[in-house]
């Protein structure tokens, strides 16, 4: 069998590999538009930012080393520019003299990948300091820009994972970062809540962060960055970061199908509307897994896996991709942000009712040093349980917490099912009660109607529209700052001032965190009295509105 | 209802406050032997060595704050010496007194714990610096005595976690200290190879182990140890931790039903045979949640877990303790130790055929600082794919494959599942096949008949019999050291030497650690040739036999 395989990176190479492994005869030719396949995507904003010192890290294979292990035809500068799909050949383009010539293949497997979005803006095209992030060229710009002129000042357009990741890394480097973002937040696969913990860090760490600014202009060559508002802002250097389009040209032109931002569509077995043509990673249209629904979610872990199932099922093995979680992470600063399945905003658009809890445990025992505080959300179907998303920040354990809940979806496990994962505890690493399983308490005191919650963007209304909020803290907590409207009975002695609850308004509940409150909300109602409780308490509220 | 609870920490505190979140009615009466209730028991060996080191932070909850918040009736310095299931009372006696007086019962909760043995050992009565470690009494003695007699040797008996607990934390106060184990390996939970790992670690810190080994005598008041094979020991002090028995003496008196080491017998609703009297904790036989056999597991989790679980049980909730996986932890120095389900020792006992991967990847992308190996052992059913147990070593991220890999458990999921599981995947925390992925790939290798495998325990054997054994790695690699009788092809040689493989004989392959002798493996059965490759490679094979 002859395998022609489009792209040497995370989809191409994992291919390539997997197919020298089912087969010792195939005929295996990986073309690499580039000088060099399977480098480290996610390790460069690192490297310009000095965490990862050597370049040579980045190559984690080379095309020699590549070549001769798994015997393969590497051809790298050679770009794929043409599919005919009834002859069953591609044109091959040698970057370096242009020079054309067809290959003719029995199975295809595009790997393309996705280049980053240029969107036209006024002045764009004659600036001289505009980046972009993707390969080992790019990097080697930026970081050559940051080494040899030692830029003051510079605009990152774009608060996704790759915009913050080198906005860390220039900042690193000693350079004033201004990150603009449209929305609303940063990090978009998180909920506006959550984000807002980034939000202060990111500030707390001298990055300054402009959201809901549209960039209208670039000025003066690249100098200075206009936005709608008329804010203008100096720039040494700017970094587009505003997101991926799938490569997905030569695709659309052999006539493939395409949907979701033009991402190639795919079958369960990732094969193309040709089914000689398989395609993987960043190019492709995925299944949500949760829902089904037709999605883009361009991550390193699908890539890899993709490449993988497309020789198993070339070679006749039942390989099915069930679709992407969108499981991801990133680090910002001291922060671990990370997030699995559908956040509020997706299920929201689709009319899907959830539930929300949020937990803020310890990452470890809280008497065991270097504990910090874990802020992990649940959403879930309060009807049969159903794991939706997760979402969690915080300074260590936010990737666990995430992979558990991840494996429990995969599993097909619902929140009444979190309480029985049965975690490794010693002090260093979780509690006795771990946060996934603290997370699956408070769900399920939800679904078994022990808990009613109301959310923190709903409670000023209530207040304002005279319901009563019971404030359980403790003075001293209270007054370094509360909800206004709020009463305050400490905890301890709610049994004995039941007499002030007045019988006629709805009554409502607060705390720091949500366990007391969740506490005296059971006083309560042992006492016959209905309440709903603020979930995430005072905590979450004040990161939203401080 | 009228309940009393025995014993007032991990299983005791967790029912009782979750009775009071169930319930403002019920009369709840918590006693407690000891002056502290719900306290830090994971924490003791690390107020010794001033990890923690404020005492107060042991101390989760006080009798007062407790009984307080939860209303609750905590009766501290009160031992609960007899049940009398007919009239459904208990007698109290208090400790400082000796007075004793009854109380009924409508329910009756036991978590006493458990208590470190204490074996008949020549010498050990006369002996004035024996210790062992349990609660806070244990600690603020043991912590006396090295604050204030500044021990220059102590002599741990039992390589169980609180042993080497105790022996880093007194490493860390400058103590010079001999672990002595009865077994050829420290911590039970892990098989033999991977203690190695642990082994190698302990000395390296400068603890000495001696293995198989038994303490025979204590000598001078405790000055000396003595071993079986003769060896003496100075002691300043003695730690004996070789375990621990469930403290059920007034369960058994009451005729309730015990089974594994004495433990309480219960149902799966944690009823004794007494159904108005529950128990849980260290003090009960669970079921082993991969076999149902019955087993003794005494660990934090499982006691939290049934005392909320009995708490719901008695307000008439459908709750199930579905079994104990085992899933432990423990920091060893800069080491994380994990494992979860059944090990090889104890698949042996039970006479159930397994199959075995290891694998070691980085914990995090290799490119990005501070990447350790991680030691991955998952053991399975090569039939059916189900996931039996797994064990980790390592410097990073050992509690989170772990952690991982227990949720695959309570899923269902079987290692064909396991390279599905979508992880949160930037270079700090994984790489974009996880660990955990790769194990799942190797096991599935093995089950769809990609790859077979022999142990590092058979290979020496094989190799005198006469099977030939390939070492695939670079020369340089091999200089550094090789398994006897091996021959060395480096792998990127092997498609252009295969004219060197005799024909006539079995055939082996190995590498560093698997990945390249898988690799020539799958070139060698390409070319019609059948090979096994070492499981784990020669960084496996030199672990244990270096
Ligand atoms: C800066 C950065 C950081 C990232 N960090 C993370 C992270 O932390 N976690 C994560 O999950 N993901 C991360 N990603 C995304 C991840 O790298 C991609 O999802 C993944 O690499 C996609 O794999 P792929 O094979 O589809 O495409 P790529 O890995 O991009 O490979 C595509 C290759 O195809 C080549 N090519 C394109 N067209 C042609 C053609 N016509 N002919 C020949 N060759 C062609 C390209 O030159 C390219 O080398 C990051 C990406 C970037 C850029
Ligand atoms: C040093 C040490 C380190 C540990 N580290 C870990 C770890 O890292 N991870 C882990 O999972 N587990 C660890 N454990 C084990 C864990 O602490 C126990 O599994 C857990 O505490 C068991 O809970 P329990 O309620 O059954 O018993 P306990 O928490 O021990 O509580 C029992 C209480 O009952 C009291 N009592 C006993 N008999 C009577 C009576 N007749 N009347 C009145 N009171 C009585 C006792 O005084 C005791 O306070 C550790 C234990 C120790 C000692
Ligand atoms: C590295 C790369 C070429 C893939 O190569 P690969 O050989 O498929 O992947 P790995 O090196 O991880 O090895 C995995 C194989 O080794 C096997 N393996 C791993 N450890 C093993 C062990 N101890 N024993 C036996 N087999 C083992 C696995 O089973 C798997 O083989 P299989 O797919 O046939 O089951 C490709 O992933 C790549 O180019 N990566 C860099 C680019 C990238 O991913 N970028 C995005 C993230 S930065
Ligand atoms: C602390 C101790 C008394 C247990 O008290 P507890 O109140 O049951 O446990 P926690 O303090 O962890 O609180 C858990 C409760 O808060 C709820 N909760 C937690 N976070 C919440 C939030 N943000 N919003 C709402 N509810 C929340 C949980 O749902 C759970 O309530 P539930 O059981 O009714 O569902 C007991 O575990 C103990 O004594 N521990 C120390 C001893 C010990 O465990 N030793 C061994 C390990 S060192
Ligand atoms: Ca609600
Ligand atoms: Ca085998």
């Amino acid at each position: 069998m002859k395998i022609l395989i489009v792209g040497g990176v995370a989809g191409g190479a994992s291919a390539a590999a997997r197919l020298r492994r089912l087969s010792e005869k195939d005929e295996i030719i990986m073309f690499e538009k580039g000088e060099y396949i399977s480098f480290a995507n996610c390790g460069l904003p690192y490297y310009v930012g000095e965490v990862i010192q050597s370049r040579n890290k980045l190559l984690v294979q080379t095309v020699e080393g590549m070549g001769t292990r798994f015997n393969l035809d590497i051809r790298n500068w050679t770009e794929i520019v043409g599919i005919d799909r009834e002859a069953k050949t591609v044109t091959a383009r040698k970057v370096a003299t242009g020079e054309e010539y067809t290959e003719s293949y029995d199975k295809l497997i595009l790997s393309p990948g996705a280049s980053p979005i240029k969107p036209r803006i006024e002045g764009i095209e004659e600036a001289n300091n505009v980046y972009t992030l993707r390969n080992i060229p790019d990097t080697d710009r930026i970081k050559e820009k940051v080494d040899l002129e030692k830029p003051e000042k510079a605009v990152v357009i774009g608060g996704g994972f790759i915009g913050l990741e080198i906005a860390e890394n220039l900042r690193e480097r000693g350079v004033d970062v201004t990150i603009v973002d449209m929305s609303s937040q940063v990090m978009a696969p998180i909920d506006f809540e959550m984000a807002q913990i980034v939000h202060t860090h990111l500030r707390e760490k001298g990055v300054q962060l402009l959201l809901e600014e549209n960039v209208s202009a670039i000025l003066d060559g690249g100098k200075k960055v206009r936005l709608d508002s008329g804010i203008e802002l100096e720039s040494d250097m700017i970094l587009l970061a505003i997101g991926v389009m799938p490569e997905s040209t030569i695709a659309k032109e052999a006539g493939l199908e395409v949907g979701v931002k033009g991402a190639i569509k795919v079958n369960e077995h990732l094969q193309t509307s040709d089914p000689s043509i398989y395609a993987v990673g960043d190019v492709i249209e995925v299944k949500d897994y949760i829902h089904g629904t037709d999605t883009y979610i361009p991550l390193a872990w699908p890539a890899n896996r993709q490449g993988r199932l497309v020789a198993d099922h070339i070679h006749g093995k039942e390989a099915v991709y069930h679709g992407t979680l969108g499981t991801s992470i990133a680090k910002v600063f001291d922060l671990s942000v990370a997030s699995t399945g559908s956040n509020e905003k997706l299920l929201k658009r689709l009319g899907v009712p959830y539930e929300v809890v949020h937990v803020t445990p310890n990452s470890h025992a809280g008497y065991y040093p270097g504990a910090a505080q874990l802020n992990l959300k649940l959403i879930f179907d309060k009807e049969t349980g159903r794991i939706y998303g997760a979402q969690a920040v915080g300074k260590e354990g936010v990737d666990k917490r995430i992979d558990v809940i991840a494996t429990a979806i995969k599993g097909n496990m619902t929140v009444l099912d979190l309480p029985d994962i049965e975690i490794a505890y010693a002090p260093p690493y979780s509690s006795a009660k771990d946060p996934v399983n603290m997370a699956g308490y408070a769900a399920t005191n939800i679904m078994e109607g022990m808990a009613e919650t109301v959310q923190w963007h709903e409670i000023d209304e209530i207040v304002a529209n005279g319901g009563y909020l019971l404030d359980v803290r403790s003075p001293g907590e209270v007054a370094k700052g509360a909800i206004k409207g709020s009463v305050n009975i400490p905890i301890d002695e709610l049994r004995g001032r039941l007499d002030e609850i007045p019988q006629d308004k709805d009554l409502y509940v607060t705390c720091q965190v949500g366990m007391r409150g969740y506490l005296a909300a059971r006083i309560l109602e042992g006492n016959g009295i209905s309440v709903k409780n603020l979930d995430g308490g005072y905590h979450l509220y004040s990161i939203v509105y401080r």
